[in-house]
């Protein structure tokens, strides 16, 4: 067994009893990918598969963080051990997380039973496809039977939380309606539940209205996502969310469709990591003072850039 | 010589005796990737390597299109043939294109030598990345020395333009500047113009000031970005930004920036097309009845993911 190995085991029977700093390093390990990585998922990825993803997503300023501060109260008044991985949405250009200062998660900061975790994109093509599952794996096979994703919705990440999640909650504000008709459309095609937070201030009928309205297209559909108006502030409509949470988890299971939603998930993770593996192949023929040169040779018309590729494809 | 060589060949004579239509296929073929791609490519890319390419990018609503047209407007008065793709950021959820049936290009779309082209990105990996220097390279194959790149600037979709411009337009309107510091430090480094549209409205001293507050932190480097007020609708210092998109440009060749710009960027397009082609490699690993028994392994625990991987990438 290696020394990495090793280390890995230990730090699993570490995190096995309890300890947070060791459950901490270990969706290190998963976060940065490498060898570190597939011992880790090797070695938990049997213990897992018994955790409900939750996804919460929504405009920046929603008041998602306080919407899920909120959540983990009540499932914790249930005794449920809860885990809560926030994507934070990093600048492309610095690789610096925008949350920064914020202070989260104040009524549960002291829960041992709570395991709170910040991620960072960074941006990377594959980045919260590929962590995200990862640190919710490790989780899930160390004891936390529930896992909230939150992440900030802008335009993909909304995607991809909902394909990562067993269960998408939208969270919108009163006032919106007003969006695009193509940014509603795809709301319909990942939410599960939608809450309307902030429920407390003007247009809340209106904009759940708005909701209901587009929710007639969902007639006859298995699930028709429920409407869920909550004032995070104040704990207002949390017990009712977390109900519908429940109620979906509950419809996923009679209907199995929690195993087809597995089965597209684990088929997209798998692709996932064939094609990470396959990218470091491609940034070691596409680097170096050969490539360089090959790339001169495109800039200077004397070839195409196919014919380039497809060299370096025939090379590797 | 196959037949669809035969009639590419064909449209290539015709776009170049000013045949709209054959144009306008010949970027379709670009645009769908493909064997023809690669034909168009290796045909028109020795003729390439002559145009400006100039991005322009900004929040929805910011006045692009309207900004666009009068630029060229400005363009054609100085008697250049002017290409535009615009680049439709598409839903990924349904295909269809935002812009819809907005009406553009009002006072060139009876101009000859102007050719406009939508395309749509469809949340495609590599979708916008790949399509538009194909498509900027057959308009500068076969006489179109200008070709403006206009996009919605929703984050990725930015730092791509950046990449793909030798000069990239940031158009930000007055009250700009209350937005979060890792976005302005994104535009920082994008920008090599930027543009304050709708300079007739409330707050554009501030806008510009801010504006300049960041760039102090340019000072030193070889190009400053010059920060020009106008005001699409009615085209006033369109003129300016012309100008200012000219000195850009001289400021390129002088200091040898403009192929550093290439080089990079045909890096980029190089590594695109082998991510590509690999790409279309694991789709086909990565799907059909024995595929999807693997994953059932992984769903069901009896194998992890990167076991079977492993397996995928050493079966290739």
């Amino acid at each position: 067994m290696s020394e990495t190995a090793t280390e890995i085991d230990d730090l699993i029977s570490r995190a096995k009893s309890g300890d947070r700093r060791a459950l901490a390093r270990l969706i290190t390990y998963v976060e940065i990918a490498g060898p570190a990585a597939r011992i880790v998922t090797s070695a938990l990825h049997p213990l897992s598969g018994n955790a409900s993803l939750v996804g919460v997503t929504g405009a920046p300023g929603a008041g998602k963080s306080t919407l899920v501060d909120k959540l983990v109260g009540a499932i914790r008044d249930d005794d449920i051990r809860v885990g809560v991985l926030a994507i934070d949405p990093s600048s492309p250009f610095t690789g610096g997380a925008i949350l920064g200062d914020r202070v989260r998660m104040q009524d549960t900061a002291m829960d041992e039973d709570v395991f709170i975790r910040s991620m960072a994109t960074r941006g990377h093509l594959g980045g919260l496809s590929l962590a995200t599952p990862h640190a919710a794996r490790v989780l899930d096979a160390l004891g936390y039977p529930l896992i909230l994703i939150e992440t900030v919705g802008v335009g993909q990440a909304e995607v991809e939380i909902a394909g990562q999640a067993d269960t998408t909650v939208v969270v919108l504000n009163p006032g919106w309606g007003d969006g695009i008709q193509a940014a509603k459309a795809g709301l319909m095609e990942i939410a599960d539940i939608f809450v309307v937070n902030k429920a407390d201030r003007p247009g809340v009928h209106e904009t759940v209205g708005d909701i209901r309205g587009m929710l007639e297209l969902a007639r006859g559909r298995a699930w028709v996502p429920p409407v869920v108006e909550t004032i995070a502030t104040d704990g207002s409509g949390v017990g009712e969310l977390w109900q519908a949470i429940r109620d979906h988890r509950d419809h996923l299971l009679a209907t199995g469709s929690l195993r087809t939603r597995r089965m597209i998930r684990t088929a997209e993770e798998i692709r996932a990591l064939v094609i990470e593996e396959l990218g470091r192949d491609v940034r070691r023929r596409c680097s170096g003072t050969e490539f360089d040169a090959q790339v001169a040779e495109v800039v200077d018309r004397s070839r195409n850039p196919y014919h380039v590729a497809s060299a370096l494809i025939d090379a590797g």
